[in-house]
């Protein structure tokens, strides 16, 4: 049997909004340590990994292990229905194939229950190693999802750029080209509002812009991202979710064969 | 003549917002008792009734009694150009084949007036007695619009079914289902957030949704709504318009053929 | 060597959204004196002429007379990249195809820079004659937004008659007539929401609704909008911006052959 109780019910409502644009159907697993997802996109281009810790949870039951395969638009389709200070409560009995999701208001005046069908999906788990970056930013996430929409309207393609000065954002598209640089300001009153740079080496590595949109899902769900760059590796950006764990998302660079600068190619 | 001069003149607006989904064209009825309208909806399922006391209009001259063809969409169109501040003032002469609709805005610096076609539309009168019901429920009706709006995610029919306890309103569709219970309430602080339950027996009907949602868009006249269910009646959906009269959904069940309590055919 | 630097960034984002629906692509004229355009809307039927003099300016380096083409839909789509707060510099170099808008956030910890290319654009300069009008209308610009929408429902054309007691604007349409008054009232407190007419003699032009509501799109530059009027002109739409120029649009008046009050053809 699996009872989750979640007093702050927004924040899973928040977690759809963040993954649903980006991935269709996903296995979510229980276990005694916490909630989570691992799951490729529709198009198997980019990576995301939610963990929700059992201690976030006002409650937390979950006899054995359950893997529990939904769609994430009908999730969310649910989720839209509880309001945004209820308590929700996820609930499935061992061996069914249905899950419930239980909302009660604030005053308890409202009760609802949702009953979804689960289903199988093929999956399997990744294990990412713990890695050292190049580089790792920390910035506030409004402003890289500014700069993530700002630029799709000129271009297709995001340059990340590092140095200990700040972090650059570029694009090149028909009508001209564009770049916005965030420069290092630790020294600021709100910790929330900084931009910090924890540098190795400068890193330049270019994505696809309209992935890094869709990651961008996520801010509500936290004050800032943390972006760390590898040239060898995929982006991880990681937004992590108060006194509960993370969503992170992963993506491969580009390699960029018709720039300038050309690399050799691999 | 006619002449009706409405002071709070952003409520023929809500009217006219809460008709237009509903009703294409329809006449309204002018008499020394006040400005009346009674319509089924354009499939033919559902009836509104609508009535506003003269007592309610600052100044009210019905010479004789009057029926004006109006095309619901176009009248509407004409009193989005009213200020929600404004004076809106209808007026029509013997036998003319338009009316007029003036807007004053409360400084009195801007008056406009807007002239349009009357239709002749074929009704008959339904005469809709006074009834007992089995239930009736009295909740805060934005509460019923969220409800009802949630639940068309899920499925296409609302059953509303009531007990002493409170009332529940449950859907099922390819997803899945949901049921949404409010409680008895009327302890509360402010008596128009509260769920009052006037219970003869227990009732469970089951109603086509997509009406539901176009009722709801009554909700800006009044704080509550008022629900009255018999198992052999049409369903009641009634909006208060404050010391003027009310707006009134009427809606026939479904016979539930299919479901697991079937009942005998009529 | 140009280099304009604008405090008030959000001024010039105004300025595009003000033109961009209106004309697809133009040239900039800047000399010594100021930044500024004239053109026609892609129709050949309105004329936009705007100025933003040097004073304006915090910083205004122009050495030589320079006409800079550009689409007005990508430059709209830059500038809607800089934050409200930015300062907005324009910098092009001599004989340069490409013109760079350089935002910087009030902080200076996020600085972007845009290139875009330019345009060539045949362009003729037409001198316009000061003149005397019949009647000048200013109002407040939100009102006369309002009016041009409104009456849009309604009608396609627009009809505005100016006498000593106020301004009438009106329109017919296959739904009805619709006649807007607005009384002049200089005596209210705000200067801004006060109407006030100059008139040399009562006049009545007929245009077309849709150039009036593009023009509206003007509105968040100024609280107030200035009409002038007389009958063998083009209407000018006047919207000041403070302390550095003005938007104007000119528009033809409509022959109204078919109307009651016929007049002789010309």
């Amino acid at each position: 049997m699996l009872e989750l109780r979640l007093v702050q019910g927004s924040l899973l409502k928040k977690v759809l909004e963040a993954l649903k644009d980006l991935v269709n159907d996903a296995n979510f697993d229980c276990s005694a340590t916490g909630f989570s997802l691992q799951a490729m996109d529709s198009s198997h281009v980019a990576l995301v990994s939610l963990l929700l810790r059992s201690e976030g949870f006002e409650h937390y039951r979950c006899d054995r292990n359950l893997s529990m395969g939904m769609n994430l638009n009908n999730m969310s389709k649910m989720l839209k229905c509880a309001g945004n200070d209820d308590i929700i409560t996820l609930k499935a009995d061992d061996g069914s194939d249905t899950v419930t999701f239980m909302f009660e208001s604030p005053t308890q005046d409202k009760i609802a229950d949702f009953e979804m069908k689960l289903m199988d999906i093929d999956s399997e788990h990744l294990g990412i190693p713990e890695t050292e970056y190049q580089a790792i930013v920390r910035m506030p996430s409004s402003e890289f999802a500014r700069i993530c929409k700002d630029l799709s309207s000129i271009g297709d393609t995001l340059v990340i750029s590092v140095t200990k000065e700040g972090v650059k954002f570029s694009t090149r598209g028909d009508i001209g080209t564009a770049n916005i640089v965030c420069r290092q300001n630790s020294t600021v009153d709100k910790p929330e509002e900084s931009t910090i740079i924890e540098m190795q080496e400068p890193v330049s590595l270019t994505f696809a812009l309209r992935y890094m949109n869709s990651f961008t899902k996520a801010t509500p769900l936290s004050n800032t991202v943390t972006i760390s760059l590898s040239s060898e590796l995929p982006v991880v950006v990681e937004y992590k979710i108060a006194e509960m764990g993370y969503i992170r998302f992963y993506l491969a660079p580009k390699i960029e064969e018709d720039e300038e600068e050309t690399k050799p190619q691999v």
